[in-house]
């Protein structure tokens, strides 16, 4: 185990946990060394189940032998700083007080992810971080196979979208098209009936259009706008979640994607 | 209309706005003065149309005509502050452009928020506002009747839970128990079956335990631990959403209640 203790939160060995707040300083620098955050213990351990190389740890003085078990199994330095430092690096109190840095993988590709699977979310332009980690919690939990997103859409080994799926986006596989255009056609020379999920008033009650059978992808739309008409034109069904009539113009994409796997599921 | 250009972050007159991000200073200066901030043009609307009396709105110079077809009809003062007023008064960028101060109103009891209800959802201690918004946003959606808070959830009217709820807070029905202990008898009383929705793995699967008639409250719990044993205890069932085997221990509770609200309405 290689414990090293660092006092100086300028210190380069600490450069993978700069200002984590800075959203677009953190999406050039995670990008430029291939890496990711995790943050949490639980979701460190995660990480490590499912088979992400670790660059280096970082605990505060109080949670520094939390991870001893997993740290003895590899060489990449745990680096152990006051709650002061942990601050000043990070850009907030450090609560969790575990935090590491990890190697992303190449990504497979859409035929790898899909191979087996019966059924898929894709997600079309999701901005929020927050609402894909949520969208993975919820269709790991609930037995989805695989994720395909949108080239636009946001990236799920972001830290809060790590955080908020609890770790699920290291378990369900995931895939991104390259082509947003005819991404979807593929999908269905693959045999998958493509269900747009659409408050439209006009569109099937969902439980209409999915009969437990068969392979199905799920399309859901980005927060603001929904799914865009080239992809509602190409699915098969645009399919609904009803709702009340009780100023709700629409459930938030999280909510339909949590209802929509539950259907689809079970 | 009464129309004023405010130039100076601290008058006295913009002081609902102060600070939006500092939640303790928000907690105290909204209940001393009963008070509660909604944000953007839309969910404004609604809390107009809801009933809700304006204390004041804020608007930027840009958007400042963007309410005067609702603004000519209360006497409310509208002050109208350039962006960079806005950003040092609120505390960060206002990029709807617009904020509204109203009257809080006083809660309603449970027994009338219920009295014609058949479904309604309880929340035990849910400790995140945007939770509780994302709760109000499904249940109104997909039609559930009421809301019933034990005593310390969090509030649906802070600024947080406004927002992610569109403003289902202000047409969804809800009241408090002012009895966390014995506050479940009392809706068995008056004919509602108790769900406790648990993942544990030996409680009824979610679609078992309901069919349709009857008066059902379905109980969710806080973020971290989930429902209390005393309310566990309480409960006529405990009902579970099956969940898949994949490293994944509960659902998020915004999703658990889309899940059952739905499975209880369609
Ligand atoms: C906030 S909604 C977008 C609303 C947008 N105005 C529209 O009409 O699609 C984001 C996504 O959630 C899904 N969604 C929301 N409410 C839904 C419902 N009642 N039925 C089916 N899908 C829904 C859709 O996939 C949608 O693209
Ligand atoms: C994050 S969970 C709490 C998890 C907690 N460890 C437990 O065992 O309840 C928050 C709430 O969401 C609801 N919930 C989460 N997953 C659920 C599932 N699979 N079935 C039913 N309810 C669930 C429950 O009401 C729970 O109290």
């Amino acid at each position: 185990m290689n414990v090293i203790e660092v006092a100086d939160p300028a210190d380069d060995r600490l450069a993978d946990y700069v200002r984590l707040r800075d959203s677009s300083l953190r999406r050039s620098l995670e990008a430029e060394h291939g890496l990711f955050l995790a943050e949490g213990e639980k979701v460190v351990r995660r990480a490590l189940r499912a088979g992400y190389r670790p660059r280096s740890l970082l605990l505060t003085r109080r949670r520094r032998t939390v991870l001893d078990d997993v740290a003895a199994e590899f060489s990449a330095p745990v680096y152990v700083v006051d709650d002061a430092v942990a601050e000043s690096l990070v850009g907030f109190h450090l609560h969790r007080g575990v935090l590491a840095s990890f190697h992303r993988r190449p990504l497979p590709g859409v035929a790898e992810v899909v191979a087996d699977a019966r059924r898929v979310v894709v997600l079309e332009d999701i901005v929020d971080h927050t609402n894909v980690g949520a969208i993975f919690r919820s269709a790991a939990g609930l037995g989805v196979d695989a994720v395909v997103l949108a080239p636009r859409c946001a990236d799920p080994l972001y830290r809060r979208a790590v955080k908020v799926s609890m770790g699920a986006v290291f378990t369900l596989p995931y895939a991104r098209l390259d082509n947003w255009y005819n991404g979807l056609e593929d999908l269905r020379r693959r045999g998958f009936t493509l269900l747009a999920l659409t408050p439209a008033p006009d569109a099937v009650p969902l439980a209409e259009a999915v009969d437990g059978d068969g392979r199905y992808a799920l399309l859901l739309g980005t927060e603001g706008d929904g799914l865009s008409s080239r992809w509602i034109a190409q699915a098969d069904v645009r399919a609904r979640i009803p709702m009340a009539a009780r100023d709700v113009d629409s459930l938030n994409v999280t909510a339909a994607a949590a209802i929509a796997c539950y259907e689809l599921t079970r």
